[in-house]
């Protein structure tokens, strides 16, 4: 039965908590149940960031490094680099001439992001990434896509490019169902979206000497502002990550703690710092193993290529033949 | 030095005489004193075409067969198939990263071809044909790209391409020029443009039962009703013919018998009748060679795109090492 799952990251820098909790986590969770394919999106990277192609590269084996670190483990789950399978160029080109342009114009987030960056994202190559996005995907043929609520319209694209293809060329890729996957929203230092943008991430990297200083500089409900004033957990940027990472039990005890004024903002400050420590001790020490293997990495990366590339290079067996570009 | 030539066909079926004048008597002699890559363009017949995908195979081998039936010598040039080299897909995604938009949608042609056809062609694929032409192209970094005058803005977009890559990831690819070459346009049997779709064509490898009744039907000067009348040469469809195929020696003669009304269309089209029979006599044996032996056809084929792909190969590595995508 297909039980497979793909998805993929743009390596664009290390990750922090928001990636965690918004990606990893549901990643790790996944590949002890599913016969999953995650990807480095490297040839993605490139969709925005074609003027610095050079970054890219030293952050492949550091986003790998964080999966490893985060719980991804090569024996269960299929860790691979996009440009490593070629058959993924070969793919994004066939699906390219049967993709309409008025559907990747329509596409809310080309729009969005296209009028926010301060890149000049008036490519081809930015247009057309749901294509390529579309054939990262259904070249490995699987039963589920991870998203989150936002990305839905990405997959329903994916969903309508495969609908072509089969009417065009016969019944052949599954459309790729939405796993929809819960996760929390932690919000940055300072209470907005967190972005290596804004400055305002905690980074599963981070040395563990910048980790208290980080979370004892974090913005709490900005209308408690004298330690006898009562405080609103809901309106505090601390409370969602006590939620993840306090001891369930002591949850009540802060919400009561802090909405009758008997709990300071430095007590959560300092309890969430130990907390933290604590979560991401483990995962800093998996890293570090790594990091002192860098061979170790690479092999992983090159033969999690492999078995993609053995997987991909059968699709488009199949492409090429329901094409007649079989020769 | 350099001295590459680089050029393709779309495998749409068999060439005819209009093809033969305007593009392969170039390839020809081309063929003696450059070192010529010619390249069937199948996935580009996708851009089209990406409804009858099926179509595409048998032109292949078929158009290959006109190409050797012409003259095309797979010892002095190499002869290959777009879509066995695959590293033209992946430039073409490398290049339609850096391709704005905009000048796609300025290429003419683009507008043109599309309002003009039945066929659907607001693809994305469509659009950026420009973009896989340019990589088709560079990936030999040739210094000469054989094109008719009303080809030049196709080129120029392949500069630019190639300037905007030099400008990004440094000077690699040279900006191929133009090798304009003269080239008769030899209009079809009814006086419009000779193409398939109207149905006015002599192939290359009609059967010679057939030539005779082409010319024959042809249009000559239609103000020369009877005998009689005086006829203009330059108006008659036969001319441009007999100009190509004729002994020279004889088309002052013929001129001068059409203008004072000595000399009736049937024996212009009796002696052009003759004439093709006697061009088009070799290229159907040597044809008749090659079909004879469709294994031989398909060496040429697959040792072609062999060493063609050797030279892309050396292309890419070169271009993944310009974008630190050298792994």
């Amino acid at each position: 039965m297909n039980n497979r799952i793909v998805s993929g990251m743009r390596p664009t820098g290390p990750l922090h908590l928001g990636h965690y909790f918004g990606v990893l986590l549901n990643w790790v969770e996944m590949q002890k149940e599913h016969d999953c394919l995650y990807f480095v999106a490297d040839w993605h990277a490139l969709t925005t960031n074609y003027a610095e192609p050079r970054d890219v590269k030293g952050f492949v084996p550091e986003l790998v490094c964080d999966w490893l670190a985060a719980g991804l483990d090569p024996e269960r789950a299929i860790l691979f680099q996009q440009s490593r399978v070629k058959e993924h160029a070969e793919l994004h080109l066939l699906l390219s001439m049967i993709t309409p342009t008025g559907w990747l114009e329509r596409n809310p987030t080309f729009k969005e992001v296209r009028e926010q960056s301060s890149k000049d994202l008036s490519t081809y190559g930015f247009l057309g990434y749901p294509v390529l996005q579309c054939a990262d995907i259904v070249i490995y043929k699987p039963k589920w896509v991870p998203v989150g609520q936002d990305q839905l319209p990405h997959l329903e694209l994916t969903r309508e490019i495969v609908r072509r293809f089969n009417y065009l060329y016969g019944e052949y890729f599954p459309e790729p169902e939405a796993k929809l996957t819960s996760s929390a929203k932690l919000p940055g230092l300072d209470g907005r979206k967190m972005s290596k943008s804004y400055g305002n991430s905690i980074y599963l990297k981070d040395p563990m000497s910048e980790i208290r200083p980080k979370v004892m500089s974090m913005l709490t409900d900005t209308k408690r502002q004298r330690l006898k004033d009562p405080g609103e957990p809901k309106d505090c940027n601390l409370f969602p990550y006590l939620e993840l990472l306090a001891p369930t039990g002591i949850l009540p005890e802060i919400e009561e703690g802090c909405r009758t004024a008997a709990r300071g903002c430095g007590d959560c400050k300092k309890l969430l710092a130990e907390k933290m420590a604590d979560f991401l001790e483990p995962i800093q020490a998996r890293r570090r193993e790594y990091e002192a293997r860098p061979d170790t990495l690479q092999d992983i990366i090159v033969a999690g290529s492999d078995k993609a590339r053995a997987l991909a290079q059968q699709t488009m067996d199949d492409v090429r033949r329901l094409l007649n570009f079989d020769f």
